[in-house]
């Protein structure tokens, strides 16, 4: 029984077999929408996060699936002071597969261990949320051909934002050899993170603090959001929020090809406008979610594709 | 790509369609119980209301198609600060159609704009509840054999209740020609809207303090509930809601053949022995509403009885 | 049409052709998988138990049905003033069984008086929760081939467990005629349920203050939480917990067959390592609560096992 805690759980190999087995369900979605009759996902998010909470739920609904759990921290159980250990083994019994999210680092983690069925870590504090690197590969498939060999810029807060580190450690797992870093002085991305990338990978690491220097050179722009509540006074955080929002003045030096990535929601570091341009894919990017965690649950139930011989 | 914000959106004709397509799938449920086979519904209730959100959730569950939303203000992307244009446009990659309810007038409206995928108001506010007035369509033509024709009464609060401005309103298009308005000075049916369906309807509206006057000529009587709130002072309450309380001893004159209806909850607006008298159908109106929903669904995904040639 | 109350409404055949369905069920779990199709239940929490609401809610869907409902209190309608007759009287037309949990004893007695399908009591204030007696049941019939002929020792809190007072009377009506009851002086077997034991059902009930002292007799020890709550200083409840704790030093002179049982969730009365013991099937008498509930939800629906000729 395979789980999914942290994108390293999965070799390259089944990270990428992964990513195409959810774009051939997006090209054919009719030919998948019974293999998950009769299992059960449970869904619980000890922490709210709708927007992932539904990307599963649909998923499992589109293979035929049953869908169990909760939206906010479970009100019962643990209230009476039972072990996340026992919640996890009664849990087995009622359900084929398990997400969840959790304010806990490492909770999702210690579920695994105890756990008769698979668990998928949806969110756990600050630390990973590997279906979110997923969604953001296979989106990148998708839209570029390949997952690696492309010239990827990360914008906003690079500091905090653990989308952003899961993604760009495993680009670099799967051999991008540099990255543009583009933020304030407060929210570089973490010097013990910088030493990995360069130590074990060999990547180069482009640091600036404006995206117009080096937009005309980027196939894949991440975008992220800068959280107002990261600064310690609000006038650094008004004379810095428009130098990382992207608007349509600032896309006109960029490639045509190039993609614009974002993992919501945003707020208003992407002006509305933006939108509109074909280079905006942060929507398509939410709908490829879907599908990649519909292959990953199968993967885990060994259903459908990754039926056993 | 049809929505339904108002009952303004559908002609009559649709509207007639759609009320006998309910009665069709009332007396041949077996017939469609799969006609919405892998499909989703997103129940998005802003605002609580479990009668509305069970109606939707079931009709969908009896056409064979599965539910994903919330039931109380969404706890998440929503308050990340993420606009209502953005939630929606993720939302049609997780769904194939979305109800709404929403405490700001308008919202359904705007959401409606930027949708992929159609969009049911489930109430917006005090502004519009479209399903509530095919719930009471339905109901008139399963009962009383047509839409129009009839001696309607409205008793109760006739100043703040969308529902009955909304029906009041469609069934004027429907041709209805009088009403008979029973309210407490306070309550009155707003002067706009009266204007509006004399001068562009035609209608004749009587406007009785007593229900005792008036029941004997009345073919469907719609009752309301009085709410405490709107009144100064208690006292004013007190002695009016007896007034505009139904009770078998004013029943003693109406016609055999009136029909009692009420949008429920109902609280003590009607007394508890008048559910035994054959003229109260407003649960019988509750289950119609069910399948005036299921007809909804089917007609704004195109499937069922209104799958394209 | 039939509704479950309290487990006084079945017979005690009823009651083990129950059990055996379930078991039945748990073996060709396949055969019964569509037996609800197109069947919706309505699950109404009034009061969280998220544990007991999953267990109906996978039963229903193994069983391939749909669920509707809330796993708290109803934020909606109930506020607006709506008894719990109106309610349930709609809820008969969005659903075809439900289960309520509710915090006032009798609520789902009432509740079945107006309702229009069948009702199953999910456990109502400190009163009655069948569905954990039959749950008890079916686990020790598959544990130990019989419902009686066992020696049972209750251990904890035997005065305020509504889980303990139920089973220990059901299984009195099945005839059992001796029960060990282990429990500090404060949370004794309350008197009235003594001596309808001892008379009614001529039972013999022993009394003693430590495990130890019986444990070699016992072939079915049934554990149970002691709340901190229930005693009038900390001090009392310190010295008291560890002597209702099961150990594995206590375990020593267990027979090889006892069986462990405990309805959950566990805090600390039953030490973590006593889990591996083979002995401890609590975990598993949670998953035959699914399977019981399974055989419910058919009986009350007259579908799979129960269809009528």
């Amino acid at each position: 029984m395979r789980h999914l805690i942290e994108p390293e759980d999965f070799t390259l190999d089944e990270i990428e077999e992964l990513v195409d087995t959810g774009i051939e369900i997006y090209n054919n979605p009719k030919k998948y929408s019974k293999v998950c009759d009769g299992k059960i996902l449970a869904s619980l998010f000890f922490e709210p996060s709708t927007r992932t909470k539904f990307s599963f739920d649909s998923a499992m609904m589109r293979l035929g699936g049953n869908v169990i759990g909760f939206a906010d921290a479970d009100t019962s159980s643990t209230k009476k002071g039972e072990s996340l250990a026992d919640t996890i083994k009664v849990m087995g019994y009622y359900a084929d597969i398990i997400v969840m999210r959790h304010p806990k680092e490492g909770a999702p983690k210690l579920a695994s261990q105890y756990s008769a069925i698979p668990i998928i870590n949806g969110g756990d504090g600050g630390h990973q949320h590997p279906t979110q690197t997923l969604t953001d590969l296979i989106t990148i498939k998708k839209y570029k051909g390949t997952i690696s060999g492309h010239s990827v810029a990360f914008c906003g807060d690079l500091k905090y934002g653990r989308t952003v580190h899961s993604l760009i450690r495993t680009l670099a797992r799967f051999g991008t050899k540099k990255f543009v870093l583009v933020s304030p002085e407060e929210l570089k991305l973490p010097e013990s993170l910088k030493r990995q990338l360069v130590e074990k990978f060999g990547v180069e690491l482009q640091e600036v603090p404006y995206l117009e220097e080096v937009i005309d050179e980027v196939d894949i722009l991440y975008m992220t959001r800068i959280q107002k509540e990261r600064f310690f006074n609000e006038a650094d955080y008004l004379k810095l929020k428009n130098s990382f929002k992207l608007t349509r003045e600032k896309l006109k030096n960029a490639k045509e090809d190039m993609i614009i990535m974002h993992p919501l929601p945003r707020v208003n570091e992407i002006a509305y406008d933006v939108d509109d341009d074909q280079r905006a894919i942060y929507f398509e990017q939410s709908e490829m979610g879907v599908y990649v965690r519909m292959a990953l649950i199968t993967k885990l139930l060994e259903v459908g594709p990754y039926a056993r011989g």
